[in-house]
């Protein structure tokens, strides 16, 4: 693969950069096992995970204004516990505290390295649908050396939505053809290239766990394609 | 002196935490010296700096949308460079280069260390009137270990406008009594004393060189007043 060499790299966050649903997993096991409740915490995960594209989409429609993914994670708790029959077991403040488990989400393994090994030649920062507060904390958590964050918070909407990548771009001072959209998700990068990116797919096909069906492979001639973060400097550097 | 103990602190960048006259300066002095123009580089610098309020006080009161600070520089070297009769000896390209001496500025011999020992217990963004893109280029440049660029690129305004302030806490997650501004300049604190932030002063008796008149002290009982970035580090941790 031959690709121009991109000034700027942005990544989606939750799936390509951090495991999100072992990381809410966890919390949510502490919390239940703490709480005596036989609830499986992969299950709940998902679970929250699946209001997150209805949540969002009632902004992108217009029916509602822009407010942050933290909001949204927290209204999405409530819904999932009730749904689950758990509304009753989990108080006020440790939802608050359970929402913060979105800050503490464990990198993929060869995220870290693959990030160090791109920030020497790359500006990097996220373009991810979570906002800045949680953003930063998760960039200490996880050891995430951006330059920035960008993303939704910027665009005020949330990615597919075009003005997210535009915004990002802009931000840096770039035209969307110097920078590239990183994601583990076609759709993602079907928008990015649609604003005039350049694109790069990573392969993660355990995100949704070993039952995953989506974006197992790249669904389109993206610009570079790799299984890894590491990788992906790696086909860089050529 | 006794203080709460802030979740963040948000900095002014130029002339808090880099030396702009100097690093302005010392890219003029290569431009000069290869044009074999005999001009001040300090003196060019000084002149340059001069047009940096009245070009964000037309867009703070509102006779002009909010462009970014890399713009206004741009357009500010035009103006320098005509009232100082060096309007023919300077190409487009070459001005377009010395813009970017913004984002090459060398921090205060306190800076780097001083911000790593504060990272340490405390979320660190700029809160400066330079745009995302120069910003994230000057920390790459100078080492400095930002968790995220807040600041004008944030509110589409400039300091002091209360909104700059105001969306840089919000953009963290937090309150403004939760957040601390470190500037070394008096007119900075009282704006963001006026939206309820903690403030601390750090001196920089020599950002306009050996002559200058302002800001020598504090001129307020800010919350934490230092010598250097790692006298305050000091400070918040006792």
């Amino acid at each position: 693969m031959r690709v121009a060499s991109p000034k700027a790299l942005i990544f989606d966050v939750f799936g390509t950069v951090v495991d999100w649903r072992n990381g809410v997993a966890s919390a949510c096991a502490d919390l239940f096992s703490a709480r005596e409740i036989d609830f499986s915490p992969l299950a709940f995960a998902d679970l929250w995970r699946a209001e997150y594209q209805p949540a969002m989409e009632r902004i992108r429609s217009g029916n509602r204004g822009y407010v942050r993914l933290d909001v949204l994670h927290r209204e999405n708790l409530d819904i999932v516990l009730a749904k689950t029959g758990l509304e009753n077991r989990i108080e006020d403040a440790e939802r608050d505290a359970l929402n913060h488990a979105w800050e503490r989400l464990p990198p993929w393994p060869d995220t870290v390295e693959g990030l160090g090994l791109l920030k020497a030649d790359h500006l990097l920062a996220p373009c991810s649908n979570g906002s800045i507060a949680l953003m930063a904390r998760l960039a200490r958590f996880a050891g995430l050396p951006w330059d920035s964050i960008l993303g939704a918070d910027i665009a005020g909407n949330y990615k597919p939505d075009p003005q997210v990548y535009i915004a990002s771009v802009a931000a840096l001072g770039l035209r969307p053809d110097e920078v590239m959209m990183v994601a583990a998700h076609n759709d993602d990068l079907f928008a990015a290239r649609e604003c005039g990116l350049m694109t790069a797919f990573v392969c993660r096909p355990n995100e949704y766990g070993p039952e995953q069906k989506t974006d197992l492979a790249a669904e389109s001639d993206w610009d570079l394609i790799a299984e890894s973060m590491t990788g992906l400097a790696g086909l860089l550097k050529h």
